[in-house]
């Protein structure tokens, strides 16, 4: 018998698995997690490996096998592993009868063209991606908590699609003109690969634009904002600090607005949610407020004219954007309060 | 005799006062500085004010007084001073015959009611706004050269007016859609005031827009570029870093262009300025390549369709943002190569 | 009835106080927690003064009155407060029946003269100065449960002592050469009075010593290690981050040691006390290891002679340094286990 | 003929190599730089390798071979390769006639066994060691003015030195007790091959003690201060900032003295030196003072018994510790005054 509420943890050498670890060692439902490594250098546990966690129990680590986890009781598997990792396991593990968590790309597209058009290489098959659900709680709550595969967003996404859907969705954003998603990152988005560029020499004191007009995350965007992609200009930026996504977004209203309409929109449409926070009209939310938390603030300044908006979405990207959000999936599996170990 | 190799600064004690000391203590053609300030603390020299100056040759200190000026031979006054200082000194000085570079925005605006609308305080008289000149040398160099008067830009408008006026002089951009400037600024560019969220605790990890719709470089960029305001969106925001402007515009093209034509554009228009660097199509600059240096460095990113624009413009917010450009006005002044002490 | 789980926190607006509702917020044996602010500028609850709370539940904030404080059923007064406050406070609320975990030195000494000659203000009364405990809970563990005013230990203090402690009381350290302790701490230890040394241009891409041979925290180091003051060196520096102490600790051993030898009297010494860890031979501790905890990291490196020895220890300047370890004495007055809410 | 003015410099790609190139394309006796890579990557000047050259001057970019530098009339090679690089290279090109400032620890020795013992390699040639001369220009300026090889001494060293040369020189050291060098240092020291430890996110917010007992740079200190190795614990920390040291040195001395005594010694010991700046008794250099200059700071603090002294030395790693100080050395072999172009 599958026990959901026994976790097995694979990848946990990245940011992002490491930040999952540092949630789901303290979150009251989790029994018995296991980590799993490709490589766990003879450790037999977590401390071992990465000494910020000794003294915070012995979660085991074991060498990454699919017969082991599908072996042990494990009802949920977190994967935090690459795309193309990802895209063979979770379907394995998925037949096997766990839940999967998956953080990579490789699940977020109905459509394996688009996957494969932005991220280059082979798509999951078929089967697989109708059987994902696009893990983003505050949309596709049921959905989620049903889910076999849930694909956990990816951190730009998340940021800009919380601030944008809800005036899509309602039909305030005027087609004619542009929208632009101006996005700044931390460096633990870029992961732990070693690359030249992030090292600390070249990030410190230093900032700059990547990834223009080519980001994959701008097929989420687009799928789950319903807007048009030639409206869209969405661009990333590299900041010199560790955690928090801060994007700044530019909506040309339809129609003039009051400012206290904008924030009812938004306090109404997250209503019970209380992961997202939205803040009063002329206040902006700052990365130090979301960073080592999972919540998204979003706050929001309009002109004069009621017509020119201009939307400030915060998150910490290992947070809501990925570890968190994936623990806020979790729960929604497990059917308990969604900020459970989230605060 | 005034002798404009002979400077007087007013103000040094400020990031962009120091930063222009810097560069006025190793100027070839600089005769004799003379550093005021309102209080010397009984300081005969700089490096006794401020230690990193000490072993720089004794460049003296005075306490600030306008017929000391206008007694000395000095030539050239820099006023690093608050706009309020500048607004009253300025024009005295140069009725006392000297020729003026003023870093605060006392003179930015040929109309005073511009400047009082901006910036809430009474403007100069009339008569010294007419005298002024924009002191932006890529775009004015004869007026600069002749001024009695010039008014140094402000650091942001620096940046966004050279990455956009060769694109709005051209007509290529579409008067239908919008324009959006997106801006980041290092934290000495907020100056020396003691105010709690520039305390290091508040900057560092942290990063936050702020000024949305009310900053007062505004009318600056759209005076220089001439762009209608309704069509323009301009933010600001806080990097945690100390010196540095990035700035991310987004365009709608009028037509189809290709790169190399964006490219020749910008190269044609900048032709013969050592001090704006256009990269190459598809590479684009970052803080660190301007960081302590006097350029602004311009790239950019077309999409496919070739209708949609990114540009980014980088500079250190204390060299062409500032004191740099200051000194490269000082150059035409002195009719001598622009660029020099300040490579 | 007073009950200790009712807990009352003054002066939380400081660094130290916002680490103290984070960790209470979620402690799960705190009762109605009530913060007392000598301004709520019109404020209800936390989240509406600091933005970071909002979502966090709406612990109540009061106006702080002594009276108040008394008339409620709080058994647990933390002071965050000033030197001064505490002094005066501290006693009037041990009389009204509470305990008090205080964080100021205003009773870190059983001497009133050496708090008077090192802290340049007056002493608290004998009485109270008699009735502190020390609350460094390694140490003083019994003492702590019982203890009506807790005297919460300094910052540089807690590392140092805990690094030192074990060798001066096996008599391990060679009595004719010195001691030096050079620590490093990040600017929140710095408190969050306006500055200008604390402006984030100031610190950031800096590196400076400061208090030689003056430092407050001298006298505890002294009086808790047994060492004799004219055998230590101690000095603190300013590191460009937020949060962390390092400390670097050189000794000369009285006679030849092997490295297994020092691995096992430091876990001898802190057997079964989770909150300090010691790192095995060779093996050294960093900040990002500490930081948002509430560990003490013990690591060393003996030379080849085996007779000179350095000692790195580390914490969270706001965690073991501050708020978490007055949060583990508050366990201890509650009789529960010293980690809790501390992981 | 050779032209000592004529400069080749061989591995410009690393951040040591890179502030040499800064220096020398501004240096008023240099003439026609030449700069020779590994792999050139096709370009042909500095500018296409690293954009922050661009329009500096269309500096030369060659792939390194000796015969280029041979046939070529340069008359200077600085040399900022890797130790077992500069130990073949630099013999052969003082052969070629050419006379030699290399960067690496190859030469620093005067014994081979030396070398070997802490580098962990064979040491140059004996004849190759013999004609090297240490590059401290405040120690050694007439060797050097006439040396064939130079050696450039290492970062760490260079600032301990000159903070305790003096003392120990006028023997106000006390034997008896130990000699403490804590030693700080930015990232840029770290070299720029890719290493994980060297990421951003390891290094930003982070601090950590390395090479305890096993720096390299520990035999250049004791040999150049005469000091018993038995008598000094030297270590070293990384900064979480790019650039400069900080050393921490606390020293007993052999009798009472007073702060103007030991002001006046180092006055005295420097005088004429314009590259080393002694501070007032009481007040301490820090690394925003010498950050992007040749200055080594000098600051002390004396204890009240007037037997413990604390000493700080500040220099840049890149400036002073590596490139500044080859260019120092360059200048005495052309023999125009040492600060050229170091200012």
């Amino acid at each position: 018998m599958r026990d959901p509420q026994q976790v097995a943890v694979v990848g946990v050498s990245g940011y992002t698995g490491l930040e999952l670890a540092r949630i789901l060692l303290r979150h009251p439902a989790v029994r018995k997690p296991v980590f799993y490594l490709r490589d766990t250098a003879g450790a037999q546990c977590l401390g071992e490996l990465f000494p910020q966690f000794r003294g915070w129990g012995d979660a085991p680590v074991k060498t990454l096998s699919l017969e082991a986890i599908a072996e042990s009781s494990a009802g949920t598997a977190f994967l935090a592993t690459p795309h193309e990792v990802s895209r063979e396991i979770a379907p394995q593990l998925t037949q096997a009868g766990l839940r999967v968590v998956d953080l990579s790309g490789a699940f977020r597209f109905r459509s394996g063209a688009t996957f494969s058009a932005w991220y280059k290489m082979e798509a999951a098959p078929e089967a697989a991606l109708e059987q994902a659900v696009y893990g983003l709680p505050e949309l596709y709550t049921s959905r989620i908590s049903s889910a076999r595969l849930i694909a956990n967003p990816g951190c730009y996404a998340t940021s800009v699609i919380l601030a944008l859907r809800p005036l899509s969705q309602a039909g305030w954003i005027a087609p004619e003109r542009g929208i632009i998603c101006d996005c700044k990152s931390g460096a633990s988005g870029a992961g732990k690969e070693l690359r030249r560029e992030m090292q600390f020499v070249e990030v410190n004191e230093n900032f700059r634009a990547y990834g223009l007009f080519s980001h994959r995350h701008t097929p989420e965007i687009l799928e789950h904002t319903g807007l048009d992609g030639a409206q869209v200009m969405f661009s990333t930026h590299l900041l010199p600090l560790a955690r928090g996504i801060l994007s700044t977004l530019y909506i040309w209203l339809g129609e003039k607005r009051a400012a206290a309409e904008i924030e009812a929109l938004y306090r109404k449409f997250y209503a019970g949610r209380p992961m997202v926070r939205i803040w009063p009209a002329g206040k902006l939310p700052e990365l130090q407020h979301v960073a080592h938390t999972n919540f998204c603030d979003i706050g929001f300044a309009l002109d004069e004219t009621g017509e020119r908006l201009i939307v400030v979405s915060c998150l910490d990207n290992l947070g809501k954007g990925a570890a968190g959000q994936a623990v806020q999936n979790f729960n929604h599996i497990l059917g308990i309060e969604e900020q459970t170990a989230l605060q």
